[in-house]
């Protein structure tokens, strides 16, 4: 049932033990997310506790609140008067959706989100769900904090790809000023967000020369096997480094984390990729989605080249 | 002689014909700057023209107005009423301080300014000239349009890295908030400015073989000589490839652009770079800073790494 941000308010208020969760493969937003809320509800004298069914990457610690970030145990259960999902729909949760057994609130800014919670507020004009949270934080009441800021900024900014993409509307950048003025801190958040070890840098290198052209320059992607993936750390950001090249309009990576499941990002400056991730269980944005799928290196990207290819030529 | 902003407006509004001037090697503040401030005083009827004594990087073309910068040749005589330096002091506009004689106007954000222009409207509390121009247009009260928007939005966002670095203040947010609702589009400057071709990113692969490590990891740096640069173009953004390496404070290129000139820039995280910049006679930020070396690479590099360690070893 769809309730608006005044009611959203209410329904925070109205409960004690609160339970923040967001999506598997948690990204800035996810975690900026549920760490600003978190925040701003204990401010409020709420018992919060975070619980993300994966592992948050260690970048993540310059965020206020990282450490208390917890991962349901199987068959944990774990009490609370509501569920807050943020920046998700409640099918990606994960095991929190076992453990918690609450009523729930859904908090989010992707319009493809399957109203399956008992209350969702969607703005799906929100650049990142952080944004929206900064709104939840006045319409609360609550003094925003130098921590909340901090939290909150790094959603935004990675969900805007650094007040980049089109995105990017003058409220969220308002927003931003705000949480700039409560103290968040840009330097801190991407130079701690942006550090990687040399060894990283090497296999960017390495990674670099295993770009492949399609559809006459229209896509342009990397794969990097299992074997590839012991050899040298998958570099993040490397899709950034393919969106990047004249002529591309579909950028890929395929990375099999573990043999026979790969990892897909796709990114686009136009074409609308959720097209291609959806086809294989996945979602995202017009121009940012993922998607896994369960197969070898050489399968998967036969099968990723196939849809994006389709989805290419049904555009042209 | 030091001016206010409303005196700035002011001298702008006397005058009829005006040349806007900027710094040789220009980057997106001063291109932005340049044309922001062109749009704005045609807006008010009157002559404008814009020189730069440089080659300016053809993805600046995104920009409204990129056509209309013109480079002064040998001994060329520009009439002008005024000449505003923006984004500069008056000893880096090249030929330019030659072939217009009239009386200068300077508006800048650097400290380091020499203020030897007959006026100066100096903020060094502003991120980018731009944020200075956006203000001075509101001052000429010009109704701000997406020509003047896209231009000075460019020129905030590459002066802030894209509002990342500490520079980026809640005004900065704001006034990009304000040219975002002029109708600044943040997604089709960010693609333009970050096109390369393929052939870039392959030799960006090159170059980050070349990385070195000096000062246990507190300093890092990659050296391109003439012959490398012949071979692989050097790639654009290099140097943000360096100073993300964890453990680095400073991070440097070298790039032996001609035989015998080198051209250095240099980041830190924390030591003021502009330390090591001023001795080779470059100037530039506490965190962003460049100069030339009128040597071959390895001179070059000896004395570069020299100076380096000299300031490294003062701040520890």
């Amino acid at each position: 049932m769809h309730i608006s941000l005044t009611e959203t308010a209410a329904a925070l208020k109205a409960v004690q033990r609160i339970v923040i969760t967001a999506h598997v493969n948690p990204d800035g937003d996810a975690i900026g997310s549920s760490l600003g809320l978190m925040h701003a509800l204990k401010a409020l004298g709420k018992e919060v506790q975070v619980f993300i069914d994966d592992d948050i990457p260690a970048a993540f610690s310059v965020l206020p609140g990282y450490e208390l970030i917890g991962k349901p145990a199987e068959g944990q259960s774990i009490p609370a008067d509501l569920l807050v999902a943020v920046d998700v729909s409640l099918d990606r949760i994960g095991k929190v959706a076992e453990a918690v057994k609450a009523p729930t609130l859904n908090i989010d800014h992707h319009i493809t989100n399957d109203d399956q919670a008992d209350k969702l507020y969607l703005d799906g004009t929100a650049a990142a769900t952080a944004e929206i949270i900064y709104q939840l934080i006045e319409e609360l009441d609550v003094p925003c904090t130098q921590d909340m800021a901090m939290c909150l900024y790094t959603g935004i900014a990675l969900d805007t790809g650094w007040f980049r993409f089109s995105n990017t509307k003058p409220r969220t950048m308002q927003v931003a000023a705000a949480l700039l003025s409560c103290g968040a801190q840009p330097h801190v958040i991407s130079e701690a967000l942006e550090q990687r070890p040399l060894s990283e840098v090497q296999s960017l290198a390495f990674a670099l020369q295993k770009i492949e052209i399609l559809a006459d320059g229209k896509v342009a992607g990397i794969c990097l096997d299992n074997a590839d993936l012991q050899e040298h750390e998958a570099p993040e950001g490397l899709i950034g480094m393919v969106r990047v090249i004249e002529g591309v309009d579909i950028a890929f990576t395929l990375k099999e984390k573990e043999p026979g499941l790969c990892r897909v990002s796709l990114r686009s400056k136009g074409i609308d990729v959720t097209k291609i991730a959806l086809q294989f269980g996945g979602g995202g944005h017009v121009r940012a989605a993922g998607c896994s799928i369960e197969k070898n290196c050489a399968e998967a990207r036969n099968d990723l080249i196939k849809a994006i290819l389709q989805v290419v030529e049904a555009e042209s």
